[in-house]
């Protein structure tokens, strides 16, 4: 098994390098012919809910996720084929923030380069004191606190704070804070987010590539101006809103894939985010 | 640079067998304390298309791409805020066909397995042939000649063939054979497509994971009951349609990543299908 894993690597990389490095070798020997392919193993967790008519959306949202009917059954010709229409409103379910959904100059989900969208991450596990406090607001104290034991977030890192809301998830009134729907929902939503003043300090002292968790948004319920959304996407930085099973990754280690439907001009939209844990 | 590339290789892997394979050392050496990551410096293709008014679906479909503006602008609090609704029928632009597309039995989009949506590819070129000819069908001969070439398709593989059609999106009467929209079109679609035969082929005796292509349909304009797409969603096979820059890959040594929104029950849906080079 790890002869295999290491017939995976490049092996120009090893007939050069790895007798200098390792023996002070000078001759070039050749290790494998086998193709290069650090990825031929990799097992992916999905990070993503499905879309369904339990896909959560902010509460005074009218449309919510539709499924339209436009085939389903055995056609004249004797071959089944089923067809959907879907509506969605960008931000509900798993989705992606971009830069634009909250300044004016920033990037709209279609311009996002892959190299945005795709590299290591972290999980920040703030759930103790977010499950205990509905208003919790996650602070560079937490942040430090990690840094402690983890180290440094390197920069351009995706950071992805684990609050342990994802645990509701689709029951509104444990997610929301509140079962209500309608405008007259908004001043009673209860759930963690992000201090904005810590989402300005990851963007600037951290320089992260991304921001995602498992909560609603990147802003706490009780928010009312979205400040902490304003900081990071100021400052180009896409968020990750409703990401499914935090849970089961480590804190470091990580390579995220957050791909969202590319939608020219998209404020966000529908995001597919998977994870795999590289250590 | 190479030596940075190497530092990315599996310490453990390192450590414990190249000594050994290089130059018969037994004794253990720490290479690197770098973190294991063979993923860091990837970089990534975008195969997918935007969706936006120019986005082609089935002549007849009557919706094509909505993005709705349910806000844009500078809200009263201060700050810039933009938000949108999107409809779009799940097969059109960039998309994902799911086994239920065309089989009763075949899985939804959410219920495939991640592993079916990852893992190494090959790109078929039948360029010049489907380009001479709107009805080309793709058929064995021309997957066996690019064997002769490039070795037998290994089992698990996703094919991507490239008909060059691509080139034509998204003008419609390029990239279908027909300008006309309604039902009247259908008798007039002409662009290439994978013959039935040949569809069953890949399944059985190639046992591929999926299947992908730079046309609007697995099967060619001219197909009366689909019979490509009913030969590979029987052995609950995947396809990928309108898929994009597939001109920007080689034959082989490819790694697909083919994530479509997770819509539960759903017969496929929009795509965001992205490609590295490993060789």
């Amino acid at each position: 098994m790890k002869f295999f894993e290491l017939l995976q690597v490049d092996s120009k990389v090893l007939m050069i390098f790895i007798p200098f490095v390792l023996c002070g070798c000078t001759k070039e020997e050749e290790v494998s012919t086998t193709t290069t392919d650090p990825l031929a193993n990799l097992e992916w967790i999905d990070l993503s809910y499905a879309f369904d008519s339990t896909t959560l959306y902010w509460p005074n949202n009218p449309d919510g996720f539709q499924h339209r009917v436009d085939a389903e059954g055995v056609t004249d010709l004797g071959y089944y084929y089923s067809s959907y229409t879907i509506l969605t409103p960008e931000h509900g379910g798993t989705h992606l923030d971009a830069p634009i959904h909250f300044y004016e100059n920033g990037e709209t989900v279609d311009e996002l380069p892959l190299s945005k969208l795709t590299g290591k991450a972290v999980v920040i596990d703030v759930s103790e004191k977010a499950l205990a406090d509905r208003d919790y607001l996650i602070d560079s104290v937490a942040v430090l606190a990690w840094e402690q034991e983890h180290g440094k977030i390197p920069a351009q890192t995706m950071v992805l704070f684990r609050t342990g809301y994802g645990k509701f998830y689709p029951d509104r009134k444990g997610y929301f804070g509140t079962a209500k729907t309608g405008t007259e929902a908004i001043p009673e939503l209860h759930f963690p987010g992000i201090q904005p003043e810590t989402a300005l300090w990851l963007a600037k002292s951290r320089n992260v590539k991304a921001v995602g968790l498992d909560t609603p948004s990147l802003d706490y319920g009780q928010s009312k101006d979205f400040a902490a959304h304003q900081a990071l996407m100021e400052n180009q930085i896409p968020g990750f809103e409703n990401v499914a099973n935090l849970d089961q990754l480590p804190a470091t280690g990580i390579y995220v894939l957050a791909l969202p439907m590319k939608i020219k001009g998209g404020s966000g939209g529908p995001l597919r985010i998977i994870a795999t844990v590289l250590e």
